[in-house]
């Protein structure tokens, strides 16, 4: 029985980002010595969520698979896009002066959109391992998203593995 | 420390199915030699989800538990049925060629509201083990559901247990 | 290899309730063996969830973070407070009458709502151990959320952590 861990990195742009992560993820399966357990494929970033999807085939002018573009569109409906301070409740006054504590821009305390879709979508995915390979499916492929849209960052994608 | 895996298949209808499967859940651990640990509850079916919840008595002339048709009833609001194509962008012509190039039916690829509605409830639940048995406390009951409309279908209910 | 397990108490509130439960989870983890391996937070009672999520600092006159505030806000619109039977399908007859069995107060099940909004939210948080403690991310803290309305209860926090 072991564990096994792994990361790496994505770049995000300034609107909702899905990479296709499901060879990285297989990358680092392949580097352990686990052939049957669970694998976790997580993000610990409060803006970014991981999650498991059909591979679209289309892409609109943004490079954005069209199920994908579907996704945000019904997300923006319930969750607007955050374009302005007063638009939800968070950030309030002291959480602005924090983030002055921390050299942070205001307006990059303007994601409370990316907070809430991405806790609705969830942090992370488990996935069954057997016989050395996950478990998606025919179709399934694992996509990290960064719902953030007020700047571009490195994020890292944190893998864990438990099994034998 | 153990690994173990098991399967069974669910036939799902051309309405949004939930089947409760947690005797069936109960009866894979039971067959295993773990007694403490975590157990997955999985779906590799993109338009398929796993959640817990309490069971709800009645049901309706479908046979659907009414806190079940009332989660339909929510999705049905911000993830309306796909009635027929252009009313998402998914699926476009890329997809068509493809899923014709697998023989499927065209009409098949308008399940786009059930790839969304799942990626909302979540592929699978990740259930505590403790001396043989799952917690699920007094009320939870565990369901694997089919958003999918278009078609019903053989669908795979995985486990897997990593414990001692 | 082991697995190592632990519970805590929170009480919640007659209104959405979010704990931040930080602290306590890693004092379990603490007290476990375990340095590497994933670790499970779970809700065993089916109108509460486990979240990630960023303090907000700042809190309404409740006391209430107003990021989890902004996340009512969300689910309001959505799955609106259920205020008396017949909003909701749920909770039927059969249910009614079950729960008296019980000797429950036939308005405790009008939490159709709460048993709604968490299971959007989802029931637990599946977290990377390395090194002894919890892969966070440099804002992330775990809460407890209880959505029930209709009463406080004493709610039961379990952690399961499988590793070694």
């Amino acid at each position: 029985m072991a564990v096994h861990q792994g990361t790496f990195n994505i770049q995000s742009d300034r609107r909702p980002t899905f990479e296709d992560v499901t060879e990285r993820v297989q990358a680092v399966l392949q580097g352990s010595s686990i052939n049957n357990g669970i694998l976790l494929v997580y993000s610990q970033h409060t803006t970014c969520s991981v999650l498991i999807q059909e591979a679209s085939d289309d892409t609109n002018y943004w490079g954005t698979e069209l199920l994908m573009q579907d996704l945000v569109n019904v997300l923006e409906k319930i969750i607007p896009t955050c374009r302005t301070e007063g638009q939800y409740l968070h950030p309030g006054p002291k959480h602005i002066v924090a983030a002055a504590g921390r050299n942070e821009e205001a307006f990059w305390s303007l994601n409370t959109d990316a907070h809430l879709r991405s806790v609705l979508i969830g942090r992370s995915q488990s996935i069954p391992v057997v016989n050395g390979k996950m478990e998606l499916g025919e179709f399934g492929r694992i996509y990290f998203a960064d719902f953030d849209q007020v700047r571009g960052r490195v994020r890292t994608v944190r893998i864990q593995i438990v099994g034998e």
